[in-house]
């Protein structure tokens, strides 16, 4: 493995050709903007290249790619971009997971399984790292590629608000803005709109909120019935964990989702608070933030086994 | 009335003393960020300066006005910051409304009612204006004159993410982070805390919600009932409008707020539908896309009402 700086990648990708970029699975707006964007760059060299994915890219994504002749060619380079682990390729790891001829990425827990990695874990998003790539191989940002870029960084870092946005990601986005970028309509589309059947699955959760010891912690149930009723899908299903967390006083937010026998726990909670630690009792794990776990049982048998957890955990 | 730019304003603030600085009645992040951040650079000029407000500040604000020691002293010279309308003073328009020696704002619409005014309209917060102000009186912005002035930007930009957010916007907020500002816990306080009685609230409007038009109107209703039942404050039903027009395709929201022998409506468009065209039908009026009125009647003789006016319009 060969840690590249950017300009070694760039020289890299002036003197090679055939690019076949990766994504990785259940695509977000940092793998998918990132990845076209270097696509466009590379075409706009005269290259040949093209991006695939092995899930089917969210339709919201759409206008990252719309208008981009793909031309047809044998890939010989493989590159991979915000895919920290080959089992993140999905489907695609078995084909291209040990011939990845250079990654680019953010994750600090990048697995260093490329032939070549150009890693920033201070970057908030790898659109950041293709903003700094695509000028030193002498490719003028255009209007396409800067939407892509920001759609990367947008998606990346909650537009700006989480603590992984520095002053360096502020600069990029506004120069992104100044290069045309509609940035109101991808706003718009990235975190302002929500289907109905997400308003109802939101709207059901909500609905049976529970507050323990002394509202400290906030518990919400999701059960295979209410999915049925609002008809969600697992897209309307994404991002509901964070919810009870963000409860004035709330210290650890919990979210039941039926399964197989029993309940999938997603416990999120603020500073103080070892998630992990949580999880941990009932054969779970995860981050300090963010962890989970499964619980056999009935929605009260689990309810009741997480009641207890985290009455010790809290010290009532 | 005299137009007023920054170097000009700095002169007048330099050569003066005393001041008494206003905030518009319902405090927000911009006018009491703004109103802080000039009031602590006027007193690290050796200057009297205070910050009054005809309204609590809401306890999330706190911590700008922390560690703050103001002076006892006698005003001389009265500021209105972010205040386009006297009446916006809320009680103290009475005392001040006609006394107003400058007034600081971004807001298009500004009644030009003060001796002095210090305008910028392109700025997405007055706290863009502020934040050049201040360097123009010699003054080096500190840590706790930053974090007053991102929490202004932030908060009047949806952190960074509305419309009116431009590249200048974005170079300003990577500035103040670079200051030293906790964008993170900022973040975090303006925008993803709820209090209990909010998600009560946002449960039980998104229960009533409605869709006309085959989805492109979505409607919901607050009656003084759920209020009660939720026992949910003013501030807790702030913001609730640009739901339903969050909903995929959706083109007009609609919020029903029971009021005195009738419904106050808030109505929130995306772009192509005039929200002030709907409203003035029921003499109300606003913007091209927010806008208000009341209609006189019950629940369903309202809702009828509305049906047939966005029909009308949506040429249904």
């Amino acid at each position: 493995m060969k840690n590249m700086n950017t300009e070694l990648t760039a020289e890299w990708l002036l003197s090679n050709d055939d690019y076949l970029i990766l994504c990785h699975r259940y695509p977000d707006g940092d793998t998918i903007g990132s990845a076209f964007a270097l696509c466009r760059a590379l075409i706009a060299l005269g290259k040949n290249a093209a991006v695939i994915c092995s899930d089917l890219i969210p339709s919201k994504y759409a206008y990252i790619y719309d208008n981009l002749n793909l031309p047809v060619f044998k890939e010989k380079n493989i590159i991979a971009v915000d895919v920290a682990d080959p089992k993140l390729l999905g489907m695609l790891e078995e084909e291209y997971g040990g011939k990845v001829d250079l990654c680019i990425d953010h994750h600090g827990s990048n697995l260093k399984y490329a032939k070549r990695l150009l890693l920033d874990p201070k970057a908030a998003a790898t659109g950041e790292i293709i903003y700094r790539l695509i000028p030193a191989m002498g490719v003028s940002i255009d209007k396409k590629m800067a939407e892509a870029l920001f759609t990367a960084i947008v998606t990346d870092t909650g537009c700006f608000r989480y603590g992984n946005t520095t002053p360096e990601t502020m600069r990029i986005g506004a120069e992104l803005m100044s290069m045309g970028v509609d940035h109101e309509a991808i706003n718009r589309e990235m975190f302002d709109t929500k289907s109905r059947e997400r308003m109802a699955v939101e709207q059901a959760v909500l609905s049976t909120l529970d507050y323990w010891c002394g509202g400290k912690c906030a518990v919400m149930y999701l059960t295979d019935e209410m999915i049925q009723k609002t008809n969600a899908n697992e897209g309307d299903l994404e991002g509901l964990a964070p919810m009870p967390k963000r409860i004035e006083g709330v210290k650890i937010g919990i979210t039941l989702r039926q399964g197989d026998e029993g309940y999938k726990v997603s416990v999120r909670t603020n500073p103080g608070i070892d998630a992990c630690q949580i999880c941990k009792k009932f054969g779970g794990g995860g981050h300090t933030a963010a962890s989970g776990c499964f619980i056999k049982g009935t929605l009260s048998s689990v309810k009741e086994d997480l009641h207890i957890a985290i009455s010790e955990v809290l010290g009532e």
